[in-house]
């Protein structure tokens, strides 16, 4: 694997911003892709990211454009940090762009909801010349533009392509630890945003600490069981793409899955909160997906059949909570 | 087993106040022990204990006294809610006053610091005619004092005995789960409070939210490590009395665990800390028998090695910090 010297990032929320701050710093000659042709002006000429990390000057300059072409073309790797239901769409327009070979490693987390697909398979559907890699972890965006201490995943099948992303990413702030289960890492980071969903509904409610511990120790035993029917290792989901994750998720309002958690139960309907001009809960998308795969692989999935099911509007929400928080005192061991 | 009519709860502090709200709830014959005559005062005149539990009115009202044969007379199990260190005086105190057989639930979490040993050992070796068993999980005083949904583990050796102390302490609001693992839900117990004080120190530097969630993730594999070598069973560790309650003692600083580290982190000295007066931090002794556990086994415990030599003044803390946050990309799986 050759030296990554030049990195494409897509994406101008506040992660890809993030991202390409990170590899920018790592030494890498970035350019950042936005759609957004005021957030592109807004880098190019003042160094901000005025809709998404307000207040922040990025610190070194990221060079941006909108043009897709222009930010691909030479790039040893690509970050794909746009939504994760947008990973179709994009791949069918690097399709024509990307030079065969360039690794394009995945930055959202999710599963697509019309087809259940891992994004890596999505990839490998429409971009065949590509060669995915999944970058996941606790990693809140403000963080690490902030350069706080973070470390994630980077994973890719072959072994030799995670360590040179990692390499290429790596700094003393920014810690990408190289893996190769690519199914883990993204059976976790897609079964957190669905966990994350009851963890603050239970906090919207108001139910205290101790009952927010409990449902997350839980849900990780729901996460593991699920990722290791699935064919994912156990190191990878007690690792920081799962476990790690998970517990950033489901503790903070930072999180958009325990936002939408935390409306739910303080009495806001889900209609409400999945309108239009609402920010995207990816767990809404993955909610239905986990229970499907919990069905055809045997597992038992309380957690996530309450939210799909509170989600669906098939159950309410105190009844649906009531029930996990009062489940039978089976022995736990 | 038969049916346990009659609890003695020893500890007027705020979980043994707590742990005997939870056992009069569940229907109980209840009667709380304390040593401080002003909260057996408080307690029996006004139903309150207004040193650890300001402000609550307990409901129901609990009978109280400090004399301890009169607690444990006729009791058909003892909850020992004294602090960790304290076990080996308070069995040798119950030691002339208890019927044979005796169900003696150990409600601290810690490993005794002069021998190493956990606390059933302790009691084994201290209190022969009473039968062990440990209550651990995530929960903090004030939410089950408020009655608040909280989900704990009781565990025994003799699976009869953990099941009767669960259904006599179960109500919709407590759900005590059986478990057998004594040694798996002891050792969680202890370990996460020096987790916990890795995990304070980097929240009072203000690192953020994403390497406390990955320090956090990492604590749990050092646990599961440690607990493994140790004949823990696996789901012992990911359950309520390991990660679960890892997950709260590493996330509030209602954790007396979490607040030392916190301070620690924002720059108060090991001896202020620890001198007399101060609010007990258990992971203080905790995290020597961890590391000497770790050396004996041929575990590698990095964060517990860098919280005991930051204790014994062997290691600068910003260092620890550092070496853990920036540990060498080596392939995570």
């Amino acid at each position: 694997m050759s030296e990554i010297r030049r990195i494409a990032v897509l994406g101008g929320g506040a992660w890809g911003t993030a991202l390409a701050l990170v590899a920018a710093r790592a030494g890498r000659d970035t350019v950042l892709w936005a759609r957004d042709p005021a957030t592109v002006a807004a880098l190019n000429a003042r160094g901000e990211n005025p809709a998404y990390l307000p207040g922040l000057t990025l610190t070194p300059r990221l060079p941006a454009t909108s043009d897709l072409a222009e930010a691909v073309t030479g790039a040893d790797a690509v970050l794909l940090v746009t939504p994760a239901q947008t990973t179709r769409t994009m791949a069918a327009a690097l399709s024509p762009l990307l030079a065969p070979g360039t690794p394009v490693v995945l930055c959202a987390k999710g599963i697509e909801r019309d087809s259940g697909l891992l994004l890596t398979d999505v990839l490998g559907e429409t971009l065949k010349a590509a060669r995915p890699a999944i970058l996941s972890g606790p990693s809140f965006a403000t963080d690490v533009a902030a350069g706080l201490p973070t470390a994630v995943t980077v994973a890719a099948t072959d072994g030799a392509l995670a360590d040179a992303l990692s390499q290429a990413l790596a700094s003393p702030q920014f810690r990408p630890y190289a893996a190769t289960d690519i199914a883990g890492v993204q059976i976790g980071g897609a079964l957190k945003n669905v966990l994350a969903i009851a963890c603050g509904a239970v906090a919207g409610k108001k139910w205290g600490a101790s009952a927010l511990a409990a449902l997350t120790a839980r849900g990780f035993a729901e996460l593991t069981r699920l990722g290791l029917a699935l064919g994912a290792r156990r190191e990878t989901l007690t690792g920081l793409s799962g476990l790690g994750d998970l517990v950033l998720t489901c503790a903070s309002p930072q999180s958009r899955n325990f936002a939408f958690g935390i409306a739910l139960g303080e009495g806001a309907t889900v209609a409400s909160l999945t309108e239009k001009g609402q920010k995207l809960a990816e767990g809404v998308f993955s909610a239905p997906v986990a229970v499907a795969l919990g069905r055809k692989t045997g597992v038992d999935l309380p957690i996530c059949e309450a939210v799909a099911a509170v989600l669906a509007g098939e159950l309410d929400l105190d009844d649906a909570l009531t029930r996990l928080m009062t489940r039978p005192l089976r022995r736990e061991t």
